[in-house]
């Protein structure tokens, strides 16, 4: 679809799909309702098999596919990864086979860290699989050779994030503890390499201190949504009143209340889907329409 | 097998087959080294599918029994389930179709409580899974009735296990806070219902106040495991030399570390086991074993 076939505006009321392995994808919604606020959104959790982080990289592309063909089943017109291990592995793959346009969270967060470093010191704070898999520290280095990485992994956030412990005397001192290294090294940007993070943004600052430039995945994910969306003609109507859904492949202890801190508003209608069943009765269609494109990655 | 068959003395040198869905089934074996010095143990931990915590009771049931399978197929003459989730939805089954004698950490954990309480208030801690499921509570119940039981989900305790800060003021203001039902309720036993609390001993223990009985499941289940094997004449000769095996279904984060941590002393031998191909090589001839038995469960 070439730009100059743009000559009249063309719109597209239809949804933009999201997916993460659970409810962290939701800092990453926040903010593509924030600035795309006539887009409706499909939102797939898959709290059934949940971590991803731990699984190999075969299976954790088969999940990222079998979640694409959840959301293209909606009738999705585009696909956010808002996962940070799904975005690792699986990224090459959903461009090469999938028929909608699709970005994961590293690299616009890789990106705009290198685009603000002044002193070319980064930091990168993750889960420990997020961090052992050095993704950030690749994409950063294939962006702009020769920046200096400091990588940390914080296991402890997620879990104090879905506590809700988060202006905290206890978090305080975790946090200290773990970006001690980002202040000994004198990093001027740091990407929140973890969906759950944005949500400890103020802890975070106070402890590095105001100079140091907080780079939030789900903010530069919606800027390149937003490029995406222009580049192939898929803007809903300006007037367009947006329509979500929230879907979850298992209910998850305390799902609402944590959904809504993530959210910043409540959640209206959560539905949870039987996704084996789904893959039983759609999968093998979707599998055979992308056979031949597959057959290189599984 | 009757008692009075046990007229001289047998024995039984195969090993004990403990599995958990990852590390932390580890403090059971630490006790059954402790407690059974001569028998030799062969651990599964299915750290490939980790958690077992948030997947639905059909699914666990069948980990469980494929868990089984794998330590059957090493030739264990008892399996011990030093999972939380796996006890709660496994046990019936497991005792039901398996050819050896079957414990979990639940039953031991409970009874050791109800035997114990003075006051007749119980607290149980563990991970939020295992507390929304009530099954420490209704084991309880089951054994006594009218016993009032204290719950509360800890869901910072393992990872702060895992990172190892066990001595140390974040560990110490979190548990306080988590504690604080306990103290505020008066009981006098407290079940550490997760096998990765047995770490946090001391800290739970000052906190608490000596007065407080501390109920490691992992202790009590040695116990029950000893009297299994009595039970079924399975006890290794008193002379017999132990070998341990360790395997895993994927090899996690810093897992050599953690491990040790667990078992107070180093692990010669992890093996990493493609789980997937035992279950395609062997798993059907195990499945048509028992097909009989399973139908009324799975």
């Amino acid at each position: 679809m070439k730009r100059s076939e743009n000559q009249t505006a063309r719109y597209d009321d239809r949804p933009i799909g999201v997916f993460d392995s659970g409810v962290g994808g939701l800092t990453v919604v926040k903010q593509l309702m924030k600035r795309l606020p006539q887009e409706s959104i499909i939102y797939f959790g898959d709290t059934a098999r949940i971590p991803y982080g731990t699984k190999s990289e075969k299976i954790v592309r088969r999940f990222a596919l079998e979640d694409s063909f959840f959301l293209l089943d909606k009738g999705v017109k585009a696909i956010v990864v808002a996962c940070n291990t799904a975005s690792a592995n699986a990224i090459p793959l959903l461009e090469k086979v999938l028929p909608v346009p699709v970005t994961g969270v590293i690299h616009p967060g890789a990106e705009a860290a290198v685009q603000r470093t002044r002193n070319g010191k980064i930091g990168v704070i993750g889960t420990a699989a997020t961090i052992r898999s050095s993704t950030y520290r690749k994409e950063i280095l294939r962006l702009q050779d020769g920046l200096q990485i400091v990588s940390q992994a914080c296991p402890l956030f997620v879990p104090l994030v879905e506590e809700g412990w988060i202006e905290d005397e206890a978090t305080y001192l975790i946090a200290r503890r773990y970006l001690q290294p980002m202040i000994d090294n004198g990093v001027d940007t740091l990407i929140l390499g973890c969906t759950h993070y944005p949500l400890l943004k103020n802890v975070i600052q106070k402890i590095v201190g105001p100079q140091v430039n907080l780079v939030d995945s789900g903010v530069e994910t919606a800027r390149v949504v937003e490029e995406l969306l222009g580049e192939h003609h898929l803007f809903a109507r300006p007037d367009h009143l947006p329509d979500h859904q929230f879907f979850l492949s298992d209910l998850p202890y305390k799902f609402q209340e944590i959904a809504e801190r993530f959210l910043e508003q409540s959640i209206p209608h959560v539905q949870t889907v039987n996704f084996e069943q789904f893959l039983m009765e759609k999968g093998e269609t979707f599998w055979k329409a992308y056979e031949e494109e597959l057959a290189a990655f599984i």
